[in-house]
């Protein structure tokens, strides 16, 4: 029997997806979605080595990807990330009014949940199998890297 | 007599001049420094207009011209924006660890003192009467893109 908790929709698979080619280029895997009305209109990963940024995790990339956007194609967007939203990322995610953040594990990284939920966005947290997995891998391989990603 | 109050300190005036370098590139007028023992590390200012961006608020593009930079550097160093920040730019002074920020004016718009004053970030607001008249003349002539920056 197919339980939906344990398969990975279309747009958490689009973010893992920007996970691994993050990965690829030598980075850290992390990758984020946005999805309005059934469509993905910005998409990233973390680009702290490739493009030595301090500020484009995921989430961020994602945002940036996305462009100018009116308030209301915010409010009506549902942000997908593979990692547990980060102080920065969850400020964003505030600073834009995102009512719906979906999170793909929050096991490797608990970030700003409470902070969101206290403010009112929707959280889902998914318990991603690949998600966990991809941070393990990652965060035992360069230990130092995730730290300075995360402030640490 | 001079009341120190009043006057503009240098590192302040630096983030001033970045604000009015924004405003001269037709952007929205504030700007961001980031002082370490004494020394400007990263300076900025938004950039919504100019790159198009929906992420490089003043303090963010400050962060991003520091480029990557170790947490003990972040900890001993002093944030200064000429106008309260919002929560994305928050968010970053959170995750990054930075532990004094000083804040030119709050009079246009209240950022999220607040939460960062709760996770025991020192702030200081200078009620700077050149932030405060950047600010009303930029909200009085693009009320719209003013809405745009704040999420609104």
């Amino acid at each position: 029997m197919s339980n939906p908790a344990t398969q990975t929709d279309e747009f958490m698979q689009a973010a893992i997806d920007e996970a691994r080619q993050g990965l690829a280029e030598g980075g850290i895997p992390i990758g984020s979605v946005i999805v309005h009305k059934g469509r993905i209109i910005g998409r990233g990963h973390n680009r702290r080595v490739q493009s030595g940024s301090a500020i484009l995790h995921g989430e961020m990339d994602a945002l940036e990807n996305a462009g100018r956007q009116p308030a209301t194609v915010y409010a009506e967007s549902t942000l997908y990330t593979t990692l547990s939203p980060c102080a920065m990322c969850s400020g964003a995610i505030l600073l834009y009014g995102i009512k719906r953040v979906i999170v793909g594990e929050h096991q490797t990284f608990m970030g700003e949940e409470d902070l969101l939920k206290s403010r009112g966005v929707s959280l889902e947290v998914q318990h991603n199998a690949a998600c966990i997995s991809i941070m393990n891998d990652f965060i035992a391989a360069r230990p130092e890297l995730w730290d300075e990603d995360i402030g640490r």
